[in-house]
């Protein structure tokens, strides 16, 4: 294939192995979603989870941002806390105060006693929106899925929520690190099935989101947390899918992420990113990332320096797809958008 | 003096200062408060601020933590969020959602418009605290003093309270910079003067709290936040006051705060502590730190093991005040804290 020839979804494809790109593929995390009027136009008067559950609207919504400026790849539009739902766990959203998870899962007893769970049973209406967002979106721009990873969606389901510090499980992981490596093992079965789901139904690469990693020290990482995640990456990569891993946090646990061994690890938008490059390469991963969020309201100025210094940070090191460091806030200026997607197009290959 | 008969007092300070101790100190970031059962009682039929606002009540929680632990310095208890009171500006603690501020100070016209402050008139309780917290604790422990930094006192004062990612302030800081960077300056001003005042009343050294630090990137820290914050530093060196710059992050923001010169780093759970020590020592800072508070719900003998290797860690580096790397929870086993403070008991000098 001659690189002036590529489509989005070959750029991506390409990048995310590190191989020969006419220019850096663009996508952004939370990119389908509340910062876009259009998003807004279709939830009006319409729960989130009427959303997502009907294949057209969760097509229409994962499609708009691609649509308005021209990225390379769709991110299919839910939340990363499916996989509590396949195991009896009520999942809501109430205004202003993040996700509520109910019952909790806190003692051992409450561990064992969760059921086996059917991932496919229970969220083929993620299969189904797959398939007609591809059926939408056409062959030529790629399409991600995702799941959280276990530790993240372990935090939600013991916490019952988001919260300010994690401490019921994370003195768990020193009470009784047995019992909490049984529930991660347990998510990691279900984030397999879910992620291998998902390419069934037409997604061309996955990301796991390990959003509360960054919370924990290195060795207690690695220690208790990145077995399952190594297993779910294993699983993926064996079948031929690209895999993304994304852990958020400044930079101490890229060397662990890393030694998973990703197709690409994604990076947080503190983290030194040709530091970031340069380690990625020994492990021949690509590296995804990682604008702040917050420089989106900066000067369109501003933002296409950063996306050149960016660009250069990884230079031919590795691979690269141009993102965030972070998910976007709905507050964001389209403007700033425009701005960024508009300086990634402008940029050489690699 | 000989190292043999060194009371708490004199230990801490030396610590601080990078000189020879007879075993390194201890102390507990949030150690007054819920995890205690004395604390409870106290509490019990009061409000928070109807406890710090009364010396008599504020001095037996600031105490209670070094009766039973036998630790080497009370810290006073109080919030961070004094000093927007002092602006004008309302905090109130509703039960289970966090600190509450109003009105909030969002843009130009409110930011110049907020008033000098007048610290010392507002916040004379604090000094009054200070004084009776004296008086009954002796002379031979430590009595630390502290305040919030201006860029998370801002973060507070522009969100109206906790926030998941900071977005107003973050984007603030991209926006407008100049006009964040004159509130953090006026900021500036009120905590020296704080701390000042807390000094005069009879604290022997101040900590700098710098809890949402962690979420900007190197660059934006280094540029924005970093010089209020080195001027409060250079005003308390000057006055011989030994300080301590404690800010949440795993490690990506050590050089930066190394590079305003305090007197001590305090150092995050997450931040490998050799290679802090090492750093420190290159600017002569003592370093503070870093167990997890997680950590206090291991087994004894995990404990045990952490603090000598955090000893080890240090080793003859540079000075060492043993701490938690967090503020503890709430939740903590007083056994946890029995077993951490009795082992730095049971360790050498250096």
């Amino acid at each position: 294939m001659s690189l002036s020839e590529m489509n989005a979804r070959e750029r991506i494809v390409a990048a995310l192995r590190s191989q020969p790109v006419d220019r850096p593929p663009v996508w952004m995390m939370r990119q389908a979603g509340r910062h876009l009027p259009e998003y807004r136009a279709v939830r009006a008067g319409r729960t989130f989870m009427e959303v997502v559950r009907t294949p057209e609207l969760a097509a229409e919504v994962t499609i708009q941002p691609v649509r308005r400026y021209g990225l390379d790849a769709a991110i299919l539009f839910f939340d990363i806390l499916t996989i509590p739902e396949a195991l009896g766990v009520e999942v809501t959203f109430p205004k202003g105060v993040g996700p509520r998870l109910k019952p909790t899962v806190q003692t051992a007893e409450e561990i064992i006693a969760l059921p086996a769970g059917d991932v496919r049973g229970s969220l083929d209406y993620v299969a189904g929106a797959v398939r007609e967002t591809r059926r939408q979106l056409g062959e030529e721009t790629a399409l991600l899925g995702f799941s959280g990873a276990p530790w993240t969606l372990a935090c939600y389901m013991i916490e019952g929520g988001s919260s300010k510090s994690y401490a019921t499980i994370r003195s768990m992981l020193h009470r009784d690190p047995k019992t909490l490596g049984i529930l991660l093992d347990h998510l990691a079965d279900l984030v397999i099935d879910y992620l291998r789901m998902q390419v069934e139904a037409g997604v061309d690469a996955v990301q796991l989101f390990d959003t509360w990693a960054g919370e924990l020290r290195r060795e207690d990482y690695e220690r208790v947390v990145l077995p399952s995640t190594r297993r779910i990456i294993d699983a993926l990569k064996s079948d031929g899918t690209p895999i993304v891993h994304f852990a958020k946090h400044p930079g101490h646990l890229l060397e662990s992420s890393l030694s998973a061994h990703p197709t690409a690890v994604g990076v947080d938008w503190r983290v030194d990113l040709a530091h970031a490059a340069t380690r990625a390469a020994t492990v021949g991963a690509c590296v995804q990332g990682n604008l702040d969020p917050a420089e989106l309201f900066a000067d369109p100025a501003w933002i296409r320096a950063r996306v050149r210094e960016m660009h250069a940070a990884v230079g031919d090191k590795t691979g690269h797809v141009m993102n965030l460091g972070h998910g976007i806030w709905p507050s964001t200026p389209i403007s700033g958008v425009e701005a960024f997607v508009g300086a990634v197009k402008e940029l050489a290959g690699g």
